[in-house]
């Protein structure tokens, strides 16, 4: 049967005024994609997101309803992109809130800020530099009657004789059979690429001649809703760039029990395993662009994540990590390679997971608590990591205890109405006046697009000292700034007049209540963890917060909704991506990633799922700051009477 | 284009009366494939080693001219039954000669006979029995929320707790995937299968149940004539059995300078590596069903052979061991997973390589150094391997030089006219009287098809001694047994009528030089080491004599014909194959492999061809002992005047 030829049609976009010809039954996403037109996209075109809002100004398209829009936006002609396929020549206007910067494809800002890790806020020893992988310039000498060695054997004898004590050394059959020409080619001038694998050194590649220079790894924080990656470059250390996106598996399922029961259910863990390589790829991919690195140079990558992510990006069943007695397939995923999974790098780079401590502690947990060099710390100590799961460990250098607890996804933007990470457009400071008036941050001098954790943090710490909501969350109509919308009251945060916006930048009353189940969520869970042990808050030292905020966390606020309990602020140290900062010291450093494998082997898992304690907590926790406000003095002085 | 339907051909085959059915155009030795008659045909149909000699009795056949055959066979009727193809109806005689035993496939005596290797004749410490590669059955608990342990941490524990200080351990993607499937199916029982690879150990596969008593490995000597395998059980390191083949590869060439030729201009690499993969593929199989051994109880191949033959097995391109300055890929062949190679064993299964020391002196002389104890060695000794070609250690355990000489495939039945290995029917020792009269030992009571290493050394000692070939090599044209043939004199081992056989055993004259050239290599060799080393013959305490002979290898009459030098007889010991009782010992204890790396390490290589007293020396041992007679004062005494 042969198809019929589509008919061609064309779709102009303004304000770019950019005109496409696609075939008729494409989506507005893919248009866009063939002009060049950057559409803030973060599921990647599955209706999920609800991010790609365009208005069809004329013609005629063929849109699936969605609860993405409300009412009053159907209205005015809002579709989602990626659900609307072109049926005749169309006009579609791109609103500010919906465009992405032209010819860069999503550029984080708090990936890209978070570049360097602020540390652990106090002094620490140095770990050595000796990144896993590397490249090494050998100049050999040609072989000759004298010295007829064979080709493995001296590349190795000249690997040894420049990185003394590099123990043992293997090549698979792919570097064998390659040395001849490679050597040859190079006049026995070769770059080795060295991968480290437990007690052993891997010689990946050998390249002619010297490529030592264009030597870069990336380290990748798999989280449940945010991937996001470091280029590092293996030499220097550096981090030459970061980009995050969205983990698109969130279409099977927002939170990780939900995607494990997907899996199960359609058999899809392939499926899952490449959606979220895709993800990985991508990033990599535009990374590579930007800055000029071949993806062939990129030799390695080494990723944190929570167990169930871990096992859904390397292809492990993680049915079991969701029932009794909740058993990983691994806590330390053997070293791979990279092609194994999908991954498009070095064809023979390897992938490195770092080592988790149970089925809902991972290895994002085990990087952060390095980071923060737990291994240093003398007192008891908190480490609090908020992600989709908010992680909890609790202890010093001698114990750890540790523990997870479901948060939900609303700091990272995540069922909150204009959320966003913090990239370009993301109001992260809000300050509301006495008198009402607030004023705004925006991440990248532009219009405000929506509004990232520290934002979101700031914004329910103001709201409640202005008296907009109550201690339980409930907006007051009659607030200013309070008004009555489709679905319930809304507080508008910045009203599109005041900034030229397509539309208001507002937060409602699911949102509150989102952003309070999380701050609850993680509460409890250190409430308890600290009585278990015995402990109250006053015993505790620092308190480290780590989570993809944004850079802005205003330690105060974090206090004030309650999220953490009331230690004097200085002890409060905001770290931001603890993952990604233990994942890059682990990538250059060796003595790093062996100090993750000690701390998580020192790690005592505490179930707070099956604690009757944490529900009970949860139900206090879910006030603001809490129901027993005298646990928070410090709170308790600023409040509206 | 349709084919045209071939037309069924009737093959009705003598003595047996076997009746097949095939389509026109087959060979005669696929149609007796079809019969479950077995021919002899050790080049496995390429019409290269001339065995499948059958006479067609009635019918029509197409046939290919051959060298291999006489003008008198032709008239006789004989064709080679791989290179005739049936036309009509046929009915075909397989004479005694190519009769292989019913339902056998091609039983090697020789090697079944040197199951155990005889060892260095003289007292040595003992080498820890620690195989390469093992089965362990594992009894875990079960999972419980106390012990939530990860499946692949689970395994490694038990490992651990039944192998103290067995270092770091590996398991790849296939092994961590099968693990919640296999380990609940067998109810927290299971079997790991461990293979070494250098300092660490991978977990290869794991078996649900206890499996560990079905743990196999084989052995290989990988020799340029001859592939022997032996089967060993891992857990008791018994020879379970032994089986061998002409390497295949003949087809392309008789020495391996032949075929790394022919593997350059014909782009032919893979072609020679799966030809060789087939022969082990073979035995393997073959041994695997005599045993009523499934091959997935196979879990490892250890090959040892010249470093050429290593190449080609592993695949790596042999073109610069034949170029000056002989650089091989690599003397350490990394462990490869056998299926990378496409043997058929386990489909995770390992195939370690031994170490070679240079382009000429490969890991069959590494491997019998090791066999023969050279690292117990005080005084000055001597070990000699006859192959197609013939490889020299001198010294002891302090130093040795080696080096390699083209000795060609007389002694392994190759380019002799009756030649065989020794298996049952080869005629293995000889002895010829005073009177003229032969008196022949036959390996198997069967009747004589052919003489094998043994045989043929006895007969031209013998027949020196009896005055039937002069020194030169020269047959007696009126020595009793001695008449013309077609190509020259030839003198008759075995008369047709004394055995009922179909045709005469001879041995011609073509044949004598043959074997005069190959002994003459070996001498050669040995005696430029030597002098290169000012050494004398009176220098040397022990001789040590590889090769595959047979097992009744008459020590005198090998200095007889002055193949090795005169020394006492009670100091020439010979030890079989060497190769393969290395590869052996390598394969059952971890330190026998390190003893074969330190040897390895200790040799120095001495280049024979590039010297010119090799020249030399070869023509001055190209007489029967040797020109220089008095340096045999022993073979004097007994030759004719």
């Amino acid at each position: 049967m042969s198809e019929t030829p589509k008919k061609t049609r064309r779709v102009r976009f303004l304000p770019q005024g950019v005109e496409v010809e696609v075939d008729e039954g494409v989506t507005l996403l893919a248009a866009a994609q063939k002009g060049d037109i950057y559409i803030n996209s973060i599921c990647g075109g599955d209706g999920v997101c609800g991010k790609c809002r365009v208005i069809v100004r004329s013609g005629e398209v063929d849109t699936r309803t969605t609860m993405l829009l409300s009412r009053d936006e159907v209205r005015q002609g809002y579709v989602l992109a990626c659900l609307t396929r072109v049926l005749g020549d169309v006009e579609v206007f791109i609103p500010e809130e919906t465009r992405l910067e032209e010819g860069r494809v999503e550029i984080d800002e708090d990936a890209q800020r978070f570049r360097q890790f602020t540390g652990p806020a106090r002094p620490v020893t140095e770990l050595k530099c000796d990144p896993l992988m590397n490249k090494l310039c050998l100049q050999l000498s040609p072989p000759s009657m004298e010295d007829a060695e064979p080709d493995l054997e001296r590349v190795y004898r000249a690997i040894q004789a420049k990185c003394d004590g590099i123990g043992e050394l293997q090549a698979g059959f792919a570097v064998l059979q390659s040395l001849p020409a490679v050597l040859e080619q190079g006049e026995y001038k070769a770059t080795a690429t060295l991968g480290r694998r437990g007690a052993v050194t891997e010689v990946i590649q050998v390249e002619s001649g010297d490529t030592s220079t264009h030597s870069y790894a990336v380290a990748v924080d798999v989280g449940t809703t945010t991937v996001v990656a470091h280029l590092v470059d293996l030499n220097t250390g550096q981090t030459l760039d970061a980009h995050a996106t969205y983990n698109s598996q969130m279409k099977f399922g927002e939170d990780y029990i939900a995607r494990i029961m997907y899996v199960r259910q359609n058999n899809a863990l392939d499926e899952l395993q490449q959606t979220v390589v895709a993800d990985i790829n991508r990033l990599i991919a535009v990374m590579a662009q930007r800055n000029g690195i071949e993806l062939r140079d990129v030799v390695g990558v080494l990723c944190s994540g929570n167990t169930a992510m871990t096992h859904l990006l390397i292809g492990l069943d993680p049915a079991r990590i969701q029932k009794s007695p909740y058993v990983p397939s691994a806590n330390h995923v053997p070293v791979l390679r990279a092609a194994q999974i999908g991954l498009r790098i070095n064809p023979r780079g390897l992938i490195y997971t770092l080592p988790s401590v149970a089925a809902y502690v991972g290895s994002d947990i085990t990087a952060g608590a390095t980071a923060i060099r737990f291994d240093e710390i003398d007192d008891v100590s908190l480490y609090v990591d908020v992600g989709t799961n908010g992680e909890v460990v609790l202890g010093n250098k001698e114990w750890m205890m540790c523990c997870s607890a479901s948060a939900g996804p609303a700091f990272e933007g995540g069922g909150v109405r204009f959320g966003m990470r913090a990239s370009k457009g993301a109001v992260e400071k809000v300050h509301i006046g006495r008198d009402g008036k607030v004023s705004c941050k925006v991440i990248g001098d532009a219009a405000p697009r929506g509004i990232c954790g520290s934002g979101l943090l700031d914004c329910l710490a103001e709201m409640l000292r202005a008296g907009i909501i109550d201690r339980a969350g409930r907006l007051h109509p009659e607030a200013p700034g309070v008004r009555r919308a489709e679905n319930g009251a809304e507080f508008v945060l910045v009203p599109r007049e005041s900034a030229d916006l397509e539309t208001d930048v507002v937060i409602n009353q699911a949102d509150v209540e989102n952003l309070i189940r999380s701050k609850a969520a993680i509460y409890a869970a250190v409430s308890v963890l600290v009585e278990s042990l015995d402990l109250t808050v006053s015993d505790i030292k620092d308190v480290y917060l780590a989570g993809g905020f944004g850079s802005n966390v205003d330690v105060h606020n974090v206090i004030t909704i309650g999220m953490l309990p009331d230690v004097p602020q200085d002890r409060v140290h905001f770290v931001g991506n603890g993952s990604i900062a233990g994942a890059k010291m682990a990538l250059m450093s060796r003595d790093a990633y062996t100090l993750i494998e000690s701390i998580a082997a020192k790690m005592t898992y505490f179930d707070m799922m099956q604690n009757p304690r944490f529900m009970e907590e949860f139900v206090s926790a879910s006030f603001l700051p809490h129901t027993n406000v005298e646990e928070f003095p410090s709170v308790l002085k600023e409040l509206p009477v």
